[in-house]
């Protein structure tokens, strides 16, 4: 059984690539592999468990009439259950005699089922406080958001051929939806419905779904929301979609919108749309996005910054921000074909998302710093000194176990002629191209060796695409340099009899540097080697020193190494520079000095040995 | 008639410093003077206006039975209504002959009497909503916050002699708080009462009051307030305030708590409550102020950040907290007579409470910036691109107007033996040092001019002191090198006949350099010249050169100019500097570069001509 991945475009979209199904790329040991082990062992159950403890299905079970109380919890609390719905399903497609996962999916199922209306409407916020407001709060409510997840749940308990109640439920709701919102015009302060939409019209070949998605899209920016605290452009109703030239407001609102255009418009052939998405993908990966692809530099509104306001030490960088990044890039790489989009979807992965969880597998990050400076005062959740097991907003690792439950359906894709492998990890890929069956096996030690051995086997004269990040800038095929053609090494060769191709990707230490417009980190370099971003964390300074006195000799050499957990570090030359007076606004600044050598870990594994000071960004020496 | 200003330790106090009363001093022409004209013309009655224009009345009309209608605007807006009736009062100690204003604080103490319960109680939210709710949310409700301004307003209306009305309902609040909270523990999640009761105490000899203010001090930091969204630390309710060593979260509460521990310390003789205000003085200056004395680095919590975060395109800075900065200072001086605490008066004066305020008198930032940059997005109240009529927490306008209407009882304290001037400009002092009159005429235009001339008339043989800001290096008396003792230049004379002294401060303009633990301004240096600090606004620059591309020499002169109503601007040399890419996260920049010369505005100014990106630290040429 075929069982396809998160977005899956119809035959007839306008799709440059076509995802290899989720079911078609297995990562065994290795870096992809271990960390979904690692989610579906420990983060995934751990969520499901949470959902009892900290309530959410409590909410449900008042509305059945199966618990007593008011309800508890945010407002959008269902939208938990039904990611780790979502991820449930992902996850008993890969594995589908894991008995309790199916059990959940089940009486989730059947517990939904018994709180739907009559007419199909579901939100138990809705139905236990203020039942006669009803649609009534778009800027606020998260109704559709709520409908949104329960939709993307649906879609791939459809696609892992489990949960049948929850599919039924589902498509109650979102018909309701259609009867209701295609009559008259309103949007949700919270995007999400406009690609679950998109989606369950891709499993159903229902239209009706495409065209109220569309609505959605097209209702954008006209006013409909009665705005909220911080405005229209928090909501991104300042605009319609077609417009707009920036990124703006809440990032996870963005973000989600703009999986949604993108989703619309390889559906519907809309060029326009595809090309309002793209001129905001410049504008938020060319001013408004650190280096580890976090994105949201400002914690009030949780929002985007203005251009280049990019500080370290007060990054949002939502963990859902960045899950948000990683599926509108896998849209964008889909639509078009370029692997610039998996780049980012590679950056966001390796660093932010991979950091925002423990090693542990039930710790998270909310926020995702660049830097935690020495006397952080930790002691609120906006802000942690160190990954909390939950948050009284608990989107974020639901998000997680969903992402890495279908992260092998973000791998690969094919299209006229070819397969392309945009992340690397050891495993598997089983697909067809043209309709002859393909087999690939990658080996690799990926992302802390460079070398990718592919060995392909099928009967029909394909090209094999391997993607090659842009941080690469020399790569070898087979030992030789290779040719890079539009960010890919292209293969075509007689796999009949099976081929092995060897793709070498440079992986020497980097120096990397801001943007000078990018002031919070000026006069500042950051290490990074292939797709990890690297950071000096105060547990390998010397006692004594100060995070904040730490400088960096950018010219000196960067040897690999090892630590304890740590496969590579980063070892180089620096010095401990301090200011001979405490005072904060002197005419000139007298600095004594020492050397000191650094060693920096990859930015993802901080705050796992003893919590303290981190930084990615680190001042260059003065001397 | 004396009209002792804001703060008037009783006789018996631990002050070391003595503050000359509000009408021991005039400010004539000059910049002190012309700012607070401003205030009694334009932004009082602005203030007095918005009071009805944006409902702060009404809710008490509606307490009444006066007006219709539910309760509107922010729930602790009475608190906008006092603060304007304590401008007033002061207004009226200096003008007594407005009708208007005195027709505002006698029809408004009415409506006060009148909206006021039996018992004593005055809260419009809390009667209007809620009324069984009375103190029943400390942490959030503002009711004594509340209170505490309406005591203040009082203790004006007794200093000078008006509003009887204002007096009577402000004690009999005082006496039921008094009698409710004398038996229980129980303090306020927005510190006010507690100054505002040490006060009360200074105008009536009542010592219940200076008891309770004492008690609301000392149940701080033991968990009486069951917490907020945002942690104990955010109400410094984390700690006794004898144990803190750091100043957290929201600032204007830290700030007006400060401000109480300093009036109950010197009235009660308390060392360990002085001791601990100065540790947190030292903590607060030493590595949370901005260059202008802003305070506040993060908008997220109106907060103070962490040691050292001081970013100057999200500093928060808000003008009630510089104001509150500003009270606390002038407590800090008088009790003990160090003037480092009035040189954070003045910082706090001319830059961040200054620029707070249009030249128009009607226009407020409540955040105050130290770099909007280009593309801000300033559709939102949180972060305007300019100037805004009112704000929806509209706290800050009247607040700049009861301290603009009292600004000349900040200026000069006596002790025994001497005058001490602190804020330099033309006007006179009138006072009495160890019971002999003495009379000072002051001429200057400082800030702009370095010289101060001070003409003192008195039979005692007493010693003027004359404050030396730190930045002044080099100082004059009578043109010759002048002995700087403690802080302040010493003169002893013979007065009898009037003798004339003559002060020369250095007003060469200087380069300023951040701490190296300010990674924001990294690689800055920002320009001043005397008190004021310097800025770079887009309206100087010549077309096609974006503020984010300027560079300054930091070794280049830089020599003083004019502009038309910019009396100072220096001029310097420095370049523009492009990034000859996009790439947001290169492995090296090339820059172009071509010179430029760099015309700076004092930083209050900023904002006056055509709206558009300024900054105060200047990134230095790398060249």
């Amino acid at each position: 059984m075929t069982i396809p991945g998160p977005v899956d475009p119809t035959s007839s979209a306008a799709s440059a690539l076509r995802p290899v199904s989720l079911s078609g790329v297995t990562f065994t040991t290795g870096f992809l592999g271990d960390w979904q082990r690692r989610n579906a062992d420990r983060s995934l159950p751990y969520c499901v468990g949470q959902l009892e403890t900290h309530g959410a299905l409590v909410n449900l079970r008042r509305v059945t009439g199966e618990a007593d109380g008011g309800f508890e919890n945010m407002w959008f609390a269902d939208s938990d259950v039904y990611k780790t719905l979502e991820a449930a399903a992902w996850q008993l497609g890969r594995t589908p005699d894991d008995a309790e996962l199916r059990t959940f999916v089940d009486t989730t199922g059947a517990l939904l089922a018994k709180a739907q209306n009559e007419d199909g409407y579901l939100n138990s916020y809705r139905l236990l406080v203020e039942p006669d407001q009803r649609w009534t709060k778009p800027h606020w409510s998260h109704e559709l958001y709520c409908a949104g997840h329960l939709i993307q749940a649906a879609v791939a308990a459809v696609r892992a051929g489990v949960g049948a109640e929850v599919v039924t439920v589902a498509r109650r709701f979102a018909d309701l939806i259609v009867e209701r919102f295609g009559g008259i015009d309103g949007v949700d302060g919270h995007p999400e419905i406009e690609t679950a939409l998109v989606e369950l019209y891709r499993v159903t070949g229902h239209e009706p779904y495409l065209l109220q998605a569309k609505r959605f899209i097209d209702l954008r920016g006209r006013g409909l929301l009665d705005g909220d605290r911080f405005g229209p452009a928090y909501l991104q109703d300042h605009l319609p979609v077609r417009e707009a030239d920036e990124v703006t407001g809440h990032v996870v609102r963005q973000l989600y919108l703009l999986a949604g255009m993108v989703d619309v418009a390889v559906e519907t052939h809309d060029d326009s749309l595809l090309a309002a998405a793209r001129r905001l993908w410049d504008d938020a990966f060319g001013a408004r996005t650190y280096l580890t692809g976090a994105q949201g530099s400002r914690h009030r509104d949780e929002a985007f910054g203005d251009p280049y306001e990019l500080p370290p030490d007060r990054a949002y960088g939502e963990t859902c921000a960045a899950i948000a990044s990683f599926q509108w890039n896998w849209r964008m790489l889909l639509a078009t074909g370029e692997p610039k989009f998996a780049d980012e979807m590679e950056r966001a992965l390796y660093n932010v998302i991979a950091g925002s969880t423990a090693l542990d597998g039930t710790h998270f990050f909310y926020a995702n710093t660049l830097h935690l400076r020495t006397g952080h005062d930790g002691s609120h959740e906006d802000a942690p000194s160190d990954r909390l097991p939950w948050y009284s907003c608990a989107c974020c690792p639901p998000n997680l176990a969903r992402l890495l439950a279908s992260l092998s359906g973000y791998a690969a894709t094919t299209d006229h002629g070819g397969l392309q492998l945009h992340l690397y990890s050891a495993g598997s890929v089983t697909t067809a191209v043209d309709g002859a069956e393909v087999h690939a096996e990658v080996r690799t030690d990926y992302p802390w060796d460079g070398r990718v051995v592919v060995t392909v086997t099928t009967a029909a004269p394909i090209t094999l695409s391997l993607r090659v990040p842009a941080w690469a800038t020399e790569v070898s095929l087979d030992g030789s340099p290779a040719e890079v053609d539009g960010g890919y090494v292209r293969v075509r060769r007689d796999w009949s009899a099976g081929a092995t191709v060897r793709l070498d990707l440079p992986m020497w230490p980097r120096i990397v540097r801001p943007h000078p417009r990018i002031d919070a980190v000026r006069g500042c370099v950051a290490l990074a080697r292939g797709p990890l971003v690297y950071a000096l964390e105060q547990a390998d300074l010397p006692a004594g020193v100060t995070l904040e006195d730490v400088r960096i000799d950018a010219g000196a050499p960067i040897t690999p190494g090892r630590l304890p957990a740590v496969p590579v570090t980063l070892t180089t030359s620096g010095a401990v520079e301090q200011a001979s007076s405490g005072e904060l606004y002197p005419a000139s600044v007298e600095l004594t000095t020492r050397p000191l050598e650094l060693v920096a870990i990859p930015y993802f594994l901080w705050g796992n040995r003893t919590p303290g000071p981190m930084r990615v960004w680190i001042p260059v020496t003065t001397g």
